[in-house]
């Protein structure tokens, strides 16, 4: 059931775990948001495509520039049976907040909302301006979301001083950890072309699979970096490898092959490409090699949107957070092009993508109250 | 067109080549060659089963016994607008004869009966034995065929001491290679296992495309054997490797992988089976691993079988014979098991499982005449 009434934030909260927004439909979150924040005197933009929603807002003209930014989209229910109450309808539970999206990301939206309203309202004079970068294509294949928005305000030199990502970054209790950047994501297709021929004569064929061996376990042995500060070493995983279509008495043709990158900011793209070229031409291999980089990596050092989100947080929730850079990507990872300094933070990530998604009641309104502290400290407010 | 007249053996290949025997038909082929055997003083036995018929035909008593095998089977004819006749019509142009089976093998089936009908009428009161083990069985899965006559022969103690499979040996003119013997061929259905997890944390995964890569390229190096005077060294290859179901952030939790043995005498099944599982348990592999044995190596040393045919190609033809245990398997495997000597001999190859396949038409009435010879060394004929 859905409490009478609470905080203002879980009430927004509620309001927008009612919206199916299966990705990439935002089923008027958007709006919902907007109408907040029409009162305060922000000025929105709306950059829709490819069935996607967009919303640029921002208050003020002035530098720095802090943007918090977020989904509104959510992935799918998933098995409806799995679920103790409906996945669309806000329910309460045991001290917890269930519905698809209220970890991801739904309950830091309307954070941002109600500690951007105290703020405003507190210091209508603030320092600098308050943006925020809203999409409904986070989920999916984020191709017309956040890097379109981005890509708007590179094309008319429009930058950010400070960017927080809403991202369920907690791991145990509420601001233990923010994430200060991400891996970046380098994938490889490739094929290695050998000469088809009957298992009985292979000295009249080329096995593609045996000329790749050891090129592959090459790869897989090898140390691409140490990492550094922030990152774990990079990885190369094959995720993918297909040769032969069932028939025991054939050499196949070709032994095609997926892999993937996650990388630290420590070696490049360029160079991992440049390494793993080098690996298959000394093997001397017939290979075709298609690369796609789907996210560059991103790192923010201590400073000053570090050290406000921490003191934020060990102000109002009294735990010292951590910074971590594992995971997947994420759309920090597109706006970290035009912002300096990106972080993410949110609730605690345990229930993401799962059946009975949830978050901590009592987390709820002090995640709008850090979000409201780091506004007040990125943005101190003028005399008014 | 189909020619007025010719040989004997001629006329025979013909009727069995108008008879659309396509794996495991057999469309009467066998009560045409047991019709012509009969009045010679055969006697039968029909082992069918499984939609196969098998003929086991001998005429005596006595040993030696010297048997002529083969299928009455042919592959399929293939895309129809490639043959320049239809294929079940035997027809003539440029001194060949075109239809599916001309050489594999109807020719040889019409040669073995009119050999045996010449050599009977002459040396009625010849020495030993003369059988024919015919199935329709051969082209196809070969369970239902040579195997099971072959079973019923060893279970009631009846062996051979001289077979000719009538398979086209020869490589550019009749006579000029026989196969006096044949590899084995020992099969594998290996899985590897791991762990399956997502690329960005390889530390929760075990990737069995990488645990696997280094085994795969010892494997693939290895040099089983040496071969011997007959064979070619033992070969392993790879025919398929399957692993991940295309998404590309996924570490799959197994790796499929099909791979074959073709192997001398030199090295037994057991021997290689062995040597496999050394090595993928010293790279720690955990895994599974099903064996197929689908056929033993035999090899027919130069001995009187050999002798007697490589004199009568000699005799016949005027040309010297090479022996030779390349290619594929054959029914040979399954008839060793019973006999001492098989060899195999017949008709140009060149241009069997394809479109427009043929004999020439003046290797005809020699390769009966071979094997009419064949049993007149072999089956001595006593003083008529
Ligand atoms: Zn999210
Ligand atoms: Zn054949």
């Amino acid at each position: 059931m859905t409490p009478a009434s609470s905080g203002d934030t879980f009430r927004l909260a509620c309001e927008l775990i009612s919206r199916p927004s299966v990705t990439p439909d935002d089923c008027g979150c958007l709006d919902l948001i907007a109408a907040r924040l029409t009162p305060l005197g922000f000025r929105f933009e709306r950059i829709d495509g490819g069935g996607v929603c967009n919303l640029w807002a921002r208050r003020g003209e002035t530098e720095p520039v802090l943007c918090f930014a977020g989904h509104t989209d959510v992935v799918p229910a998933g098995p409806l049976e799995g679920w103790d109450s409906p996945p669309f309808e806000p329910t309460v539970r045991g001290g917890q907040l269930f519905g698809r999206g209220a970890a991801d990301m739904k309950t830091s939206l309307a954070a941002f909302v109600t500690g951007i309203e105290r703020f405003v309202a507190a210091h209508p004079h603030h320092a600098g301006s308050i943006a925020l970068l809203l999409t409904s294509d986070e989920e999916g294949i984020a191709r017309h979301g956040t890097v379109k928005v981005v890509e708007a305000l590179a094309a008319r030199g429009e930058r950010l001083d400070y960017c927080v990502v809403g991202e369920p970054t907690s791991v145990n209790t509420l601001g233990d950890t923010i994430k200060n950047g991400r891996r970046g994501s380098l994938s490889g297709t490739l094929r290695v072309k050998g000469v088809q021929g009957h298992v009985a004569y292979p000295q009249l064929a080329r096995n593609p699979i045996h000329e790749f061996a050891p090129a592959l376990a090459e790869l897989a042995s090898i140390r691409w970096d140490e990492g550094n500060e922030f990152f774990p070493p990079t990885t190369w995983q094959v995720s993918n490898i297909h040769a032969g279509t069932g028939a025991n008495n054939v050499i196949p043709g070709t032994c095609e092959v997926l892999f993937n990158f996650r990388f630290a900011s420590v070696s490049s793209a360029d160079e991992l490409r440049q390494r793993t070229h080098a690996v298959l031409d000394r093997h001397g291999l017939d290979y075709e090699l298609d690369w796609h980089l789907s996210g560059k990596p991103f790192v923010t050092a201590r400073g000053k949107l570090v050290e406000a989100l921490s003191d934020a947080i060990r102000d109002t929730a009294g735990v010292e957070t951590e910074l971590s850079t594992s995971g997947g990507t994420s759309d920090g990872r597109f706006i970290a092009d035009i912002c300096s300094e990106v972080v993410e933070f949110g609730p605690v990530n345990a229930t993401i993508h799962k059946v009975n998604e949830s978050v901590v009641l009592d987390a709820i309104e002090p995640l709008s109250a850090i979000y409201e502290r780091t506004l007040n400290a990125l943005l101190p407010p003028n005399r008014d």
